[in-house]
């Protein structure tokens, strides 16, 4: 079969042939319908031999939905043709953390070298991807697979986000928003459709926050230094109780420092690099920092059901697996609006 | 001032001339701008004279909004003119529920011999009403006084109720109003304002649904003996993860019973007087059922933000003091349309 | 090999030879160490035939701990001779509950016909016990067989209980146990090493109420006509902020609705088919009853750890698997101290 | 009356005689039983004139037990010798916050002018003590004041720190103690009265290390460069789920990132001045991070409840008022065992 794979440090993927999967004994084997194009595998590609973290050549692709080809021995409850998106965090399914679906955070992940497809196993920009259980599957169940497949990680990752953020998110508080391209337009939706707080958008172009206000931010702000001011009059000097900062760079974290509010929760989803010192002192009372990563399984049920009740949507445009080199392309350029997703079998 | 007492067991409610309030130490008086007619009273004047647990006469009116017309003696953070909604459900404001500020649930106001305006001490549908403490006071900030006056127990006790039940009101959830009257039609929008849930409402007539689709209801069931077939059919067999029954009668709570899904959440608000009975195979695994009364001073806060934010409104009509009574009769006749107003210095 | 069987609707089980079963793909064959004999295995033997859910003949046996003896194909993370717990309540693996560890309340094991081992798929009291799939299994880590068996299901469901209730069994709250027999007795021990809750215990006879002081009740009230009024004077007129009743018959519910405290939280545990009534009125403010089922994944390694760590144990008697169906007959006359557990290859 | 005041930017504080004060309306008079000496104090004073933000004289006392001595007019269910410990951080009484009960983080103080007494109010180091208004009073009910004293501050703030974190610190978790003084002291025995958590207590000496294993440690490790990797190696790598830095200096804060778990809790309570930076890669995946102040009204309560369930203690020291500049020098050069309490009636 046609893969898309990352051979050679620093060098561009390649579209190659590849032999095709067999599923071994519980497995599962896709046809993949959709794979999205995330800017995290830019970050991938970009690191240097010496600590590059995985076997080459990798198969690209961490975000997927297909349809069901062949099932290993002893797989039930699935059937030939059962379109399928795939949770891609894998875990051991075994330790406390699986145990209750957190596979993204699972405790033997390392130690017994498992890794999600696309990042360390081959993954999701190929005609067939196996899947090493069934659990790792939700049901699509009438969504489409191109507008689906963003969802697994685009559409996950901030709705884990939100979700531990929810208790403070009460009428009449306020999220904000700092970077509203791939994950940050679909939190403003998940904000909008998930409870009644105000949500105030930050970005560094006017053109964007265009976009977020047709998504349904409340306000938006210009995100330059002035922009933590603003923030605090909008909010009549209180902050914000939830800050999502999609960017993760110096600047952006040292804005949510600066205008969360008591209590208020700071989600430092971005891999920007940057981060936010926190001590008595530093930041309003109590104001409580992390970095999540991903999600878990019974949370990508949630983001599906979501999106079939029409709450979520993410502009997407569509490649042959043949392009795929290109929209890496565009998207390292800057120039994909919305969600690059690749059609393997399209 | 002139003020709408219940007098005599059993009779109607009259308007009489009483001596005007003087606050004391601590104690806030308000010109009353906006008083609110409840079912409830209607129930409190059925009582017989041998159980009817409160002194009379009884100036009614629980639900009430005004501005400040005088301090007493050790008040401060208030100004005379202040517009304001007065918390009802008064406690002793010291004990462990009321230093949450959960006074609906005061352990000594029995004791103490507490009682909510309107029901006990005398209540809003006078000139002047006179509140305990200021703490009893959430500042109007621009709310017109008529549309807010229903929000301190209309809207406020399906808040609480609805608050208590939002970890189980994720995507892909199902939430089932029972009765979309006065409170039911105020929780639909709150449900649809704070939750990505679907909202079934069931009611006994086709015109209580046709407005209950009109404030948010994805779906509207009659509320008969097939209801909970359909509201199973609805959900694919799962059922409704909360369900809150605004009538309270024997059939509504079998039938919230008979719609609940496996760990769901059943709130009985309506006092109709039925009871559901739970026990190991009575209802799905793990349904929990409860009587939630009223709501908290924070969740008031927080009703009146939502608001403010224009996500929740109550369809009013108006009444002089004088033709209170005349309010009460519509109500009894089930004549009132949303909920009846007095104005009792309009 | 050998099993006890339940074979005849009414007759006692009886020991059987059986063939060896062998684990398929994803499947894992355990040599059985230690099954719980439990009191819910009497109850299902005396259900009536046109109600008998499950195949006959039914080796029995819900609570089993093993040394893995054969691994099916794709089996991995496990090698032979781990000693291993087994969860007992098998789900789906797949929908929203199972992704969460929830397989108790699987919402397709009945549409899958998913069935624990035991109370409808082969049980633990033989000499081999097939395991579906290897995320049954908690590792025993030096944890006795004989002492950790009973921990999956008269451990593992108060446990379940008591942690939905902590938020409630703060300093100063009250926690009444209800009989003080398998599961009582270990919640008492669970609440001493979770909370802070004074304990009050309530069981019919002197002789359980010492055993009940022995293993950390604060407390201790016959459970009479006059319990309801002792707990309250013990509380000060509070009453208990959770209620755990662990035999569910019309007696023992109504005392648990008789004890709870405002917002207090009930779960009827026991199966003694008695219901108690929820309404307005019925009970005080906000009291929540319901009645949970075992338990989930995650709790199970908890309740594990929690014995590792010393802080809960079971009085045992063991007999051999010749000696099971004395074991039931011990049991159902009353007579077995603390818990059965046959030792099928001791 | 005689109090002990700051009076001179540098200087040690000093006994002075100042008026008595009256209560005013609302306001409750309490004849000082006992004050607590809190290194806060020390720092206060350290603070150069330019920055200091309370004005001076200032009497000292953030922690106060007394008896009533005198009602404000309109001031009920409070009498006149009832004894009580008062809740220290003061707010409006009215906002969002204070509607809950977190006076620790109302939203206008500031706004108000409205400091705790001892913190810019007149504080518990004299022989009467003003408070505002009955709500900031818990009844002692039994308990020595001059145990009861430091738990308003000492024993309030470890309480609210674990509070949050108990929903991490499930039976199999590890909890982690970084100095074990006033508070740390304090923090470890409400960690075993309230959780199953494994608890382990860092210091810089063999000698505190006693103490803490004395007051229910399971572990202790001296707190080097080494710290951090021991703690790795008892929880098997896995890391604590909670850590509580009561020192929050440079050292520890790098220490307690050191040693979090995936999805871990980290409070800074201590006032070293150090700042733990958060960002993704930072520390292990969704540590989250905050600095958290004192306690709220609900929690004094509770923490008071635990003291009478005899789960707590402090050692104490008693000086007399006059003695109270020595009890600062003693609490200075590292010479107080345990909690100083002054006793300004004594």
């Amino acid at each position: 079969m046609k893969a898309l794979q990352y051979r050679t440090i620093g060098a561009a993927p390649e579209v190659v042939t590849v032999p095709d999967p067999e599923p071994g004994p519980g497995q599962v084997l896709l046809k993949v319908t959709a794979a999205g194009v995330c800017h995290s595998d830019i970050a991938v590609m970009s690191w240097p031999a010496e600590s590059f973290p995985y076997p080459l050549p990798l198969t690209l692709g961490h975000e997927g939905v297909g349809t069901v080809a062949a099932l290993g021995a002893g797989v039930s409850g699935l059937g030939e043709g059962d379109a399928v998106a795939v949770y891609g965090p894998w875990g051991c399914g075994i330790c406390a953390k699986c145990a209750e679906g957190k596979e993204n955070y699972c405790l033997r992940a390392d130690e017994l070298g498992i890794r999600p497809p696309g990042l360390g196993a081959p993954g999701s920009m190929a005609e067939y991807l196996l899947v090493d259980d069934p659990r790792h599957l939700v049901p699509l169940d009438g969504l489409d697979p191109v507008a689906a497949v963003p969802l697994t990680d685009a559409g996950l990752t901030p709705y884990h986000a939100i979700k531990r953020a929810l208790p403070r998110l009460l009428p009449g508080s306020t999220a904000v928003v700092i970077g509203t391209g791939g994950l940050g337009h679909v939190a403003i939706q998940l904000l909008r459709a998930m409870t009644a707080a105000r949500v105030i958008a930050l970005d560094v172009s006017e053109d964007k926050l265009a976009l977020a206000r047709q998504v349904g931010a409340h306000e938006t702000v210009l995100s330059d230094a002035d922009a933590a001011a603003k923030v605090r009059e909008l909010t009549a000097g209180v902050g914000a109780q939830a800050v999502f900062d999609f960017v993760g760079a110096e600047p952006t974290v040292r804005t949510a420092g600066a205008v969360a509010a008591v209590e208020g929760d700071i989600s430092i989803v971005g891999i920007g690099g940057g981060a936010l010192p926190v001590g008595f002192g530093a930041l309003p009372f109590e104001v409580s920092v992390s970095a999540p990563y991903w999600g878990s399984r019974g949370e990508l049920i949630e983001v599906l059901d979501l999106a079939r009740a029409g709450a979520v949507s993410v502009h997407t445009e569509t490649y042959s697996l043949d392009e795929a080199p290109l929209a890496y392309e565009r998207l390292h350029a800057g120039k994909v609006n919305g969600r690059a997703v690749i059609l393997p079998n399209g």
